[in-house]
C-alpha cells in the first residue's frame, strides 16, 4: 500500500519533535513536509539536534505545503494561531489534527470566556470531533477536522469515563488533583520554568482557571448526558514529562473495589493504550509510550472512589494520541506506530 | 542564663542530623549528648560528614544517658522503638520529644489497628501532649511527654484548623492530596527510594491505609469537637525535601476569598511561624526552616473551599517543630534557634 | 527468513530490561527464554511493570535454556557469575553476548588484580572478541563469544580511538574525566543510589582504582599497537542514564580543529551509530538509543586536544551495543531494531 | 558595639538573595538600604517571595545610597555594570565589595580580550584586591576595593594552592574539569536554563574560551609567581547549587598522597573555611555555606596528583566569601554570620 503523506505545521515546539520521534518509524506514512515559520530554510536537526542523522529535512512556510498532495496535517501550533490554518483550510482535500485547544470546546462563547481571547472560526466547532477514541472512535474515523484532546484531559477523562457511563458517581462535582512535568508549558524558557525554580520544588498552578477545567467538564458532561461539575487543580512537577490525575468521586450506590476494577476491565477490554492496573501507577511506566494506566478504588471508611490515570503529557497527552486519531482518519491500524516500550529508567 | 542541656536519642537518621543542624546555632541550649546503638563510639561526623569541622562529638548508647543531668531529650527514634524508651524514662527529670508517630494517637487500639503494632506503654498515650503550637501552645508549655506531629499532619492540620474552628466546613468529607519529598522515607536506602525508581517519576502510595489519615482525623476531630472524616492521600515527589497538601472542603455557609483570607489572618495573626501567602506557595520557599506557608481561596463555581499548606518536612514536618515545642516546654523563647531564612534556590 | 530464537540469561536488572525494551521490536529475533533465578515463575511484567501487556512471559530458570534451540545468549549477569555461564556453555550451539566484564580484559592475572576476584575460565579471555563494532567488526561477526564493553571504555575508546590510530598523541598520559548516569550501579539500592543522596549532589568515585580504567587502557593499548597509560576519573550524576565522558591528550604533532575534525570524519564515516557533532554534545541527545556522539577540538593556548563522548550507558553502553553486537553475529542487518530516535525531553 | 552599615546594590539576582540570607541573622551588620533599579518601589520580599515575613524593606535605586551613611557596599551585578558604579564611587567613604567580574584580572587588555568588552576603569585594577582570604587576607583587611572571586575560580584555585606554593607541579599545563549547578547562570531563564534542556541531562559549555580560565590562570601565576597554564572545561550540573572541581597536575618531584594530605594540613591548619577530607567531596556536604572542601590523592600508575575542590557556588563562590571578605575588611570576626552547617539533604 502507498504511505500516506502527512504534514506538520510547526516544527520547533515539544508536539513537533515528539510528533516526529514516532512518525519516523510509522509503517506506514511519509513525513512530505514540516514547517516553521521563524526557522524556515534551516534544518529540522538544526532546531532539534537529536535529530542529526536521523531526520534533516528543510523547514518550509506554511504556505509552501498548500500545493502538496496531502492526507493529513498536524498542527502543532499554539492556540490562537491553529483556528487561522483550519479557517482557511477547512475546505482542502487533506484532513487536519489540531494538537492545540482551539477547536476542543463546545462553542466560541465557552471558548472565548476561558481563553481570554477570540476565536475566528466558528464553524469548527460543529466539525471538529474530540480525538478521544476511547469515547468517539466511530466519529474520530469519520472526521475531517479531530481537536486532539489535551493533556490533563486525556488523563482525567479515561479515568472517569467508566463510573460516569455506568451511572455510579454523584456528578455534582468531582475534584480532580493533577500533576505535570513541565514539557507540558512548552519550549519556550520563561521565569517559572527556570531550572532553579523548578527543581527541588512544587506547587499549585491555574487554579480554579485553568482552561482544562472547561475541557473536562464538557467532555464528560457530553458523554454522561448529563450536568458534570469538575473542580480541577493542576501543580508543577519537577519532571520532564508525564500527568497524574488523582480523581475523587463519590459513589450514588453501593459499590465495591472488586465491581469498580470489573466495570473499568469490561469497558476497557478492547483497548489498546488502556492499561489497568493492580498496583499504583507512576510516570516513567507510561514513559515515551501511548499509554494511559489507570488504576480505582473504593473506599468504604470515606464512601469515596479514587481514580488515578497516569500518561505521557507529549505522547497519549499529545502527539501519541495525535497519531492515534491519524490512524482511524487514514484507515491504518490504530496502533501503527505507536507499539513503543516505556523508557524505564 | 546557663544553657538548658538536652540529648538526642537517635542520630543516624535525618531528624536527628537535622536537630543537630538547627541546635548548634541555638543560643540556649546545649547538645550534652547524642545517641546510636549501631554506631556507638563513632564520631557524629563519620555518620554524617557534612558536619565535619562542625560537630563531632563522639556517640554514646542509649544507656549513658541515664547518668546524666538533662532538662529535656528528643527522640528521634523509629515509631515502635520510642515507646520503650518512654515507658523506661516517663518519670525522670528531663523532658522528652518524641519525633515518632508512638504517642500521637488517641489509644492504645487505634494505634494498632492502624500501626499494625503492638503497644506496650498505654499510660503514654494520656500523658503526651500533640505538639502542635498553634493548636495546643499552653499545654504544651506544661508537658513532660509531648507528641511531635507528623509531617503531613502538620502541613494538613494548620490548613484546615481555622476552617473548622469557625465552623466553617462539612465535617463528613475532607479531602487531602498530599505530596512530600523523598526524606519523608527515612535515610536507609530501599528499593522505593533508589534514585532511578524517585527521579523524573510520581507515584500516589499508602492510598487508603496511610497512619497519618487517622493522625489528622483525630485531631481535627478534637479540634473541632465533632466528628471529622478525612480521605488522605500520599504522592511521592522527586524533590528532597517538603510537602504540600490540597486540601478540599466543602463550606456550610456562603463565604467568599476575601472572607476566608480574613479568617485565616486573625487566626494565625500571632503566630511566627504561619505565613498566610497570596499567590501560591511552593516548596523552596521554606525549604531549611520552620515555616508552614499556607493559601486559603474559595472557588464559587464548584462551592469549594481549597487551602494548600506547605512545610519543610524535616523541619516544621518534624526537627524545627520540635524544637520549637522544646522551646514552649524549657521557658525559652519560641523561636529560638528556628530564625532560620529559606534556601532557595 | 526464519525469526532467530535468542535467549537473556538474568531478567531483574537494568540491562534484562533494555534488552526487552530493545527486542520486542526487532524484526529478526524472537525471545525465546528470559531467566531469572530469584523471580523464577513470575511474569517479566512482575518484574518490570512497565511491560505489562507488552510482555508477559514466565521467566524460567536458567537449567530450563539448556534444551532450546538457540542461536545466541545474552547474560545480563553480574561480573564473576557469567564466567560461571560461560565456562559450562562455551561449547554449545548458540553464540554468546556476554554483558558484564568476565571476558573483556586480557588475561586471568589482570582480571583478578583489578576485579579482585579469581576467574575460573581462563581459556574465555582467548575466545572472547571485544564487542566494539568500530574497533573490531570483522572479528565479532566470527565471534561465538563477544565481550560487551563497558559504559565508560565505550564512550572514551570512541572518542580516542581515530587520535591513537593515525597517531596523533602522546601516549604517555590521557586524562579521561568521565560522569555517569545512576543506572551504571544498577538495580539494587545501595546507599549511595538513595535518591536523597544522589539528587542535586555530584562527587566523584571509584578515584585511581575504577576498573573500567584497565579496560580502558587495555582495548587502547592493543588498538595502538603500542603501550598507553590512562587516568581514569568517574563521578555519579543525578541523572538516569547517560555518560559523557570529557578526554585530554597532547598532539605529538601540529595539528588544528579543522585536521581533528577530517581525521573523525573519515574514521567513522560510515558507522550508523557515531555521530560527530559541530556543537557540543549533552546526554539526552542520545537518550534510548545506540549513539555514541563525539565533538573534538584543538586548544592552541595549552596545546591540548580534548574530545568528548556521550552515550546512553544502558544502550551503546550495554543493551544496544549488545543487540548490534547480535547482529553482526547472527549475519542481520547491523542497525536491526535499534533505529530508535532519542527521547529528548 | 555599634553595627555596620551595609548596602547591596544589585537586589533581583541570586547573589542579592545569597547576601539577604547570610546578613539578616549576621551580629555585626545591618542592612541600611538594598537596590534595584527595574524594581524600586517594590519590596525586597516582592521579589524574593521566600522572604515574606523576615526582610521586607522597600527597594530603593542606586542613587539613593550615595546619601547614606556606608561602611561597606557590595555589588551584586553583572560585569560590565559593576565598572560604573565602581568608577563613580571609588574614592567614597564606603569600601566595596563587587561580585562582578570587573576587577579580578590584571588589567584593561586582559578584560577586554576574554570580557569581549570595553572596560572602562583602567584605574580600578590597580586598587582592587583579588578577595581570596586563603591567599591574600592582609591586603584585603587594608582594601578599598576587593574583586570577589569567580565561582569556579576560587573551587580550583584553593584545590592547587599548597601544590604551587611548594612547588610540587609542573606548571606548563594543569587540567581543571569542572562541573556546576545552574545557579551559576544566573536568574534570567534562557533557553539553556529552561528545566527540560537541564533536567536528567549534562553537557560542557564554553570550552577553551570561558572567561574564568584567565581568572584561574593569572591568579595561580601571580601567587606562583610563575607562569601557569591552565586548560579549563566547565559542565553544567542538573543541580541548583555547588560547583566541583576535579585538577589534574603532574609532580616535578617524587611525592606520595601521605605527603600530599600532609602538606594541605599545614596550608590549611587555620583556615575556617577549608575542610580537608578522607574521602571524596560531595556538593551537599558544603550546601549553604561558606565551606570549601579539598581532596588530595597522588596517582602512581600514572604518576598524577589529582585535587578535587567542591563549594556552594552561591557561597563560597560569592556571597559568603563576598561576606568573609567584609568581615575582614570591617574588623569583624572573619567567621561571623557564616556558622552555617550545611544542608543535607
Amino acid at each position: 500500500m502507498a504511505k500516506k503523506n502527512i504534514a506538520i505545521v510547526g516544527a520547533t515546539g515539544y508536539t513537533g519533535s515528539e510528533l516526529v520521534r514516532v512518525l519516523i518509524n510509522h509503517p506506514g506514512v511519509n513525513i512530505a513536509a514540516i514547517t516553521s515559520e521563524s526557522r524556515k530554510g534551516e534544518k529540522f536537526s538544526d532546531v532539534h539536534p537529536q535529530f542529526q542523522g536521523l531526520f534533516e529535512p528543510e523547514l518550509v512556510g506554511i504556505d509552501d505545503i498548500s500545493e502538496m498532495d496531502l492526507d493529513l496535517v498536524f498542527l502543532a501550533l499554539p492556540h490562537g494561531v491553529s483556528m487561522d490554518f483550519v479557517k482557511a483550510n477547512h475546505d482542502k482535500a487533506f484532513k487536519i489534527v489540531d494538537l492545540s485547544g482551539d477547536f476542543r470546546l463546545s462553542n466560541k462563547e465557552v471558548y472565548e470566556a476561558w481563553y481570554k481571547k477570540e476565536h475566528n472560526f466558528e464553524a469548527g466547532f460543529e466539525q471538529a470531533v474530540f480525538g478521544a477514541p476511547e469515547l468517539f472512535r466511530e466519529r474520530i474515523k469519520d472526521a475531517r477536522l479531530v481537536a486532539n484532546p489535551g493533556c490533563f484531559p486525556t488523563s482525567s477523562i479515561l479515568a472517569l469515563a467508566p463510573l460516569l457511563k455506568e451511572g455510579l458517581i454523584d456528578k455534582s462535582r468531582i475534584v480532580i488533583d493533577s500533576k505535570t512535568g513541565v514539557t507540558g508549558a512548552g519550549i519556550k524558557a520563561k521565569p517559572n520554568t527556570h531550572y532553579p525554580m523548578v527543581n527541588d520544588n512544587f506547587t499549585a498552578y491555574g487554579i480554579k482557571s485553568h482552561r482544562h477545567t472547561i475541557e473536562i467538564q464538557e467532555i464528560i458532561s457530553k458523554y454522561a448526558n448529563d450536568e458534570v461539575t469538575v473542580l480541577f487543580t493542576p501543580h508543577l512537577l519537577p519532571v520532564d514529562r508525564g500527568i497524574l490525575s488523582t480523581c475523587y468521586s463519590t459513589p450514588v450506590k453501593s459499590v465495591s473495589t472488586e465491581e469498580l476494577e470489573k466495570v473499568f476491565e469490561e469497558y476497557y477490554a478492547n483497548e489498546p493504550f488502556v492499561r489497568l492496573r493492580n498496583s499504583l501507577p507512576s510516570l516513567k511506566q507510561v514513559r515515551g509510550t501511548n499509554y494511559c494506566d489507570i488504576y480505582v478504588t473504593y473506599d468504604g471508611r470515606t464512601n469515596s472512589i479514587i481514580t488515578i490515570g497516569v500518561i505521557d503529557n507529549l505522547m497519549k497527552g499529545a502527539a501519541g494520541q495525535a497519531v492515534q486519531n491519524m490512524n482511524l482518519m487514514l484507515g491504518l491500524n490504530e496502533t501503527d506506530g505507536l507499539s513503543i516500550a516505556p523508557i524505564q529508567p
